[in-house]
């Protein structure tokens, strides 16, 4: 029998913020994975450190920021060979995802080399986008609104365009391309209404506050920015009930 | 002291997927409230009842469906002056929140009314979306892709407007606009590109299927359609690797 193959979803940063199911899975694999940079810690293992006792074995997929394709490739193939021997061995291995295994999240390259061969189960977790909104203390949307999640990384262009047609946003992977993000925001006439929320549920690090008063350059992994064409309207939610589909 | 009104996300169905700190949370609470219909059962309230030992008091918050503005309105008031008068008395509230609290959720119709006055605390839970993509076998949005929320209830000429846009989408809140939306895809050529899921993470209730197999005219609650104008190359994902942000 070959092991299963887990996506963990160990959610936003705050350890209690992991499920039940995560956690009991957490605790019976003998086998963990967990990305990471070149050097130094991983997240998705930091989130997790609190409930881990020591019995699991551990492979680290180290990716160089900042690399070429074909790098990247390599780590992944090299991470995948790793597993598939400890799932070969009948061994579980759960992989840490920091949020949800799939929304955005790099587990996909392990998915897609992995899951025709051997089972895989993800287990869905609390998002950063969930995480983000509970922080910054209004709905990520509501009603009837639409929704879009956008990628900083995207030429300027592109996000102004996106961004004139929005109702609600969360801007994500913001990091340096804040300068970028600020300006798309201008010229679609909303840097009023987006908010910056760094480090959500992360205890004293978690800052909220609008964009505008946000100083810095640039923003830190754990960031994003909430974007509400009608925040007022929901926040002073009276008189504006509908009711259920 | 007044007591703490608590958002408290419970997760998308699962019992297993509610959040230590939910659990924590619903256990210490004296008071939860929790959205029902006007007959029968609260879906928020079992997916949290394997852990309910009996010691709550609870608030039911009964909302007819199909009613006009006016008496959700109603609901909701008298809702919001039962847990006040709770936290009036020093008592913590938890109100049961299907999914995430403020992820097109009810939960922002109390919070509307109650959060000036008194200190509220939303925890995140893991949401539908996150669920439904699990479910479904393929990531819900990765690299640079724009991801967009689209709900159901919107006319039927900007579905397709939004639709026609879209590089991944999670249609939500889809029963009984199943129709239009199969029209609506169709007139966006992204029939072929839509799964539909209902009851993510349920057990045996759960089902994954292409959107055109089926064969329901109406969909459950507990449903999504999720469109991936390029799955393949997602679930495919050799060769396609980013580098870092």
């Amino acid at each position: 029998m070959t092991g299963t193959l887990y996506g963990l979803g160990v959610g936003p940063g705050d350890p209690e913020l992991i499920t039940l199911k995560a956690l009991r899975i957490l605790k019976e694999a003998p086998v963990l994975a967990w990305p990471a940079p070149l050097e130094g810690d991983s997240l998705a293992r930091s989130i997790a450190e609190p409930h881990l006792d020591g019995h699991h074995r551990e492979i680290a997929i180290r990716m160089p920021m900042d690399v070429a394709r074909f790098p990247a490739q390599q780590v992944y193939d090299t991470a995948a060979a790793e597993i598939a021997a400890e799932l070969d061995a009948g061994n579980d291995v759960a992989v840490l995802c920091e949020g949800d295994p799939f929304f955005y999240g790099s587990f996909m390259y392990l998915f897609g080399r992995l899951a025709e061969t051997y089972p895989v189960e993800v287990v869905p977790g609390v998002s950063s986008l969930m995480a983000t909104a509970a922080a910054s203390g209004a709905p990520l949307a509501a009603r009837n609104d639409v929704l879009t999640v956008l990628p900083a990384p995207l030429e300027e262009a592109e996000l102004v365009r996106r961004l004139k047609e929005i109702e609600a946003a969360a801007v994500i992977k913001v990091g340096r391309h804040l300068p970028k993000l600020r300006r798309a925001l201008d010229a679609a006439g909303l840097s009023d209404a987006a908010r910056y929320v760094g480090h959500a549920t992360m205890g004293e690090r978690q800052t909220v506050c609008p964009l505008t008063d946000y100083p810095e350059e640039k923003a830190p992994y754990f960031s994003m920015v909430l974007v509400h064409r009608r925040r007022d309207a929901w926040i002073d939610g009276r008189g504006q009930e509908e009711a259920g589909e």
